[in-house]
């Protein structure tokens, strides 16, 4: 019996977001629930017109965007499916309390605190990487990449001996600001400069719009190398939380923004967030654009997974949105096309002038190489066929991993599978320590990344995140199962 | 009639330096003076050691000395001669007089006056380029680098797609530690940090030792890139008078430390200064350190030239005298080995940790292809066979260019040849404007550096800087006599 064919159970909330999502999000409840299961045919797009009296476009817009979202598989010629889940056994990961918002804390000694963490993992050098955020060298394209660069090289030969250009390749700069334009941002090669990765991008963008002492929002949990760039500048951070699904809580930053009058810039992450996993919806990525830009906040949009969110259309940036240049937007090549050649770039809205002087002071322009070596592969049809490939496997990775999770870890632990990168984020049984599992699994060869390096807070304490860096196998398997006994050990003497 | 041969005309002076480089200056000055012509012969070691009573390794040390500082040239088997100089009508530059300290200054608009130079002379991107500080490609090797570059990725396929080595690839850092040991510095590789060359590790020095506001010692006149450096970190600066011939002045530093207590840090360039292209005599150098440790100073070493002074021995960096860590080295590969790969290292003594984390939270390691290609070049004897040759060309190329600028500029013009390097130093007739010459060049297609960007004051408005960065051509030579022609005329209309 198909539920779905009584007139629907519940009404849909009065939110202000378009009836698609709000039906999207009523669907997303039922396979949730387990109405729905795993496997099972959606009804059809000719029945959800009918049911809830929608217009063709609208239904579409919900398989879209269930689609999008991991929920629903299309088989051609067969309709929409349920998708497997197999971490479904997993409850998701608790929404945040809205009302605790931190102190603006400046950071000391966060920094030491993290980069310990980080040594002491390196402290093992051969244990099985799960606590990084880059995927193997054999999920980038390699050979193609290799074979480029030499033919670059042949075609000019002095690329290593000669002063490259101010600003960033122009080759590069155009192949970017190209593509660019299909994610609804409209920049032109001389808006965009190169950087040595997102890290640069961030730091530049921060330390155009503020001053030391000065105070930025970041998402709670965030990216900890972001936390550490805060210290590093002498700048505070003003934590808000984050939602596993939709990302940065719009009220805690208005809240926020209020109570803090000087707030300077907000850092964030719209899609596929590190350390959560998730894409913030359109709606409110265009609601957030307009908060920043009427209280005068800039907004610094660090963006190195966009390209993996699995979706029809390409993830849209905030700056999509931007119609003031109130948005620095900050891209990775690191972790969609090479780890290996540091690429990163930036569009920096109104603060163009000063983020070129301040690259100009700190690092000068890129290398050259690596710059031709990308605006190639990135100008050619085979960047999105390999941007495809690359989906496809994390998606298998992550899946494995979250079904091996779901079947070794104990009761109570929770994990929302993101809708695409390499992390998951995963929150242990009430009470465990993941500072403890961190420092327990390294004797025996596993790496992991504990929850309190995302936060200033303790917040996220029994919280860690995993990568799906290769694919699913053995070792991993049995890595993933030791961590699980591992947790209920710990759980247990707690 | 050798007028050596008579006893010393005139006491040695009672100085504190050491005996050799008291002789070694008496006869620099027999020689400017022209009592010596270029193409005579010298006084053979054995009459030195009669006249001045002095012994062997005494009357060698002074040889040794003038020819390194290009006064005196070997010839086998027949002794030594002086030195064909031909930009010897030009009188060297005057030296700085000591008193004139200049107030610590933030350099508010000192960033965005040097940047409008820069970007000036870029809109005339086919003129010849006598601003820069850089040799052209054909000076470096370009063919071996490229052919290594092929060769490591063919070795190495992962080298673009994977995450590469924190704080450098190994074999970098072991390739520069070993090679430094030969300059009289012991650093293990795990003291060596890879940067995006020297200019970022300056930045990560000041950012170490200092915080906004801080006030840091520098050159005067200095690299206008320190100048950009030190703004944008909202630094204050004291500029120390600094002599064409010997460098920093020891009195002004000993005057500006005593005078300003707090003062964080001094940044020099010991060996072949920019623009100045002196070189500190060995003995003010192990005093400067001395001074530095004393007054609790840190000293940061910026050498991006050391590596093309003419000299039998390689020239010493202050780090060859650092007992207690307090000197940060900053080396650069972009002016001796490939400007297009923008590598740099540092050795940090007792700052590492910090910089160590700084360089982490600002660009992380950098991209490893360059680094595997100049530490295979370094490591193998091609890099000193390439260093020789360079120098040799360098050499060439500036006494061609003095010679030019000795013919076609104003009487007045004022010029010391610097031992070695690509820059040199011109001081204009008195009065004249050398930001008016700078303007009126780029219609001729001539970039050249005015001497307004090296200081926050104006004490050097009416010297350039030009460089010989190519095999001296009809081009040169023309645009040599253009510029002669326009300083004359500027001189007149003054
Ligand atoms: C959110 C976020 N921003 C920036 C970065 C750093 O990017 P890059 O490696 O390009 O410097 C990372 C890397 O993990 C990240 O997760
Ligand atoms: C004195 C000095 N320091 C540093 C630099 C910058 O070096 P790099 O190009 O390695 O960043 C230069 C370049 O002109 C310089 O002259």
């Amino acid at each position: 019996m198909n539920p779905l064919n009584e007139p629907p159970p519940v009404a849909l909330p009065e939110t202000g977001s378009p009836l698609y999502e709000r039906l999207a999000d009523h669907y997303r409840r039922v396979i949730a629930a387990g109405t729905l299961a795993p496997g099972d045919r959606m009804p059809s797009v000719r029945a959800l017109m009918s049911q809830h009296r929608v217009s063709l476009s609208t239904a579409i817009q919900v398989f879209r965007s269930l689609e999008d979202a991991g929920w629903l598989q299309a088989r051609p010629r067969a309709g929409y499916f349920v998708r497997r889940a197999p971490a479904s056994r997993l409850a998701n990961v608790a929404e945040p309390e809205i009302p605790s918002l931190a102190e603006p804390a400046r950071y000391v000694g966060l920094h030491e605190r993290i980069s310990r963490v980080i040594e002491r993992a390196q402290a093992f050098p051969d244990a099985l990487n799960l606590g990084g955020a880059t995927a193997d060298a054999m999920l980038y394209p390699t050979q193609r990449l290799q074979a480029l660069a030499s033919r670059i090289l042949r075609r000019r030969p002095t690329l290593l001996t000669e002063v490259g250009e101010d600003g960033g390749a122009i080759e590069l700069r155009q192949a970017v600001a190209k593509r660019a334009l299909s994610s609804g941002v409209s920049v032109a090669p001389d808006d965009v400069l190169v950087t040595s990765g997102g890290v640069e991008a961030v730091n530049l963008a921060l330390r155009a719009v503020a001053q030391p002492g000065d105070t930025i929002a970041v998402e709670s949990p965030a990216f900890f190398g972001l936390l550490q760039i805060l210290e590093s500048l002498g700048l505070r951070a003003l934590e808000i939380p984050t939602s596993p699904t939709t990302g940065l809580s719009l009220e805690a930053l208005d809240i926020a923004s209020t109570a803090c009058p000087d707030l300077k810039a907000l850092v964030v992450v719209p899609n596929l967030q590190n350390p959560l996993g998730c894409v913030m919806p359109d709606a409110r990525k265009a609601e957030l654009v307009q908060l920043c830009a009427r209280r005068g906040v800039a907004l610094i949009e660090d963006e190195p997974y966009r390209e993996l969110v699995e979706s029809s259309e390409p993830a849209r940036p905030l700056k999509a949105w931007d119609r003031d240049g109130g948005v620095i937007y900050c891209a990775s090549l690191n972790k969609v096309l090479a780890p290996g050649m540091r690429l990163g770039w930036m569009a920096s809205g109104r603060w163009q002038a000063r983020v070129r002087l301040l690259k100009f002071a700190q690092t000068r322009h890129n290398e050259s190489l690596a710059q031709l070596v990308a605006a190639e592969f990135i100008g050619s049809g085979a960047y999105d066929r390999h941007l495809h490939q690359l989906r496809e496997k994390l998606r298998t990775q992550r899946e494995a991993s979250a079904d091996a999770i779901g079947r070794y870890f104990p009761a109570g632990t929770r994990l929302s599978l993101p809708p695409g990168g390499l992390l998951l984020w995963v929150a242990l049984p009430e009470g465990a320590s993941s500072d403890a599992l961190f420092e327990a699994a390294l004797p025996h060869g596993i790496r992991l990344a504990p929850g309190s390096i995302f936060s200033n807070s303790d917040r996220f304490r029994s919280f860690i995140r995993l990568s799906c860096p290769a694919p699913f196998d053995y070792r991993i398997d049995t890595a993933l199962r030791q961590l699980g006994t591992l947790a209920a050990e710990l759980g247990r003497s707690a």
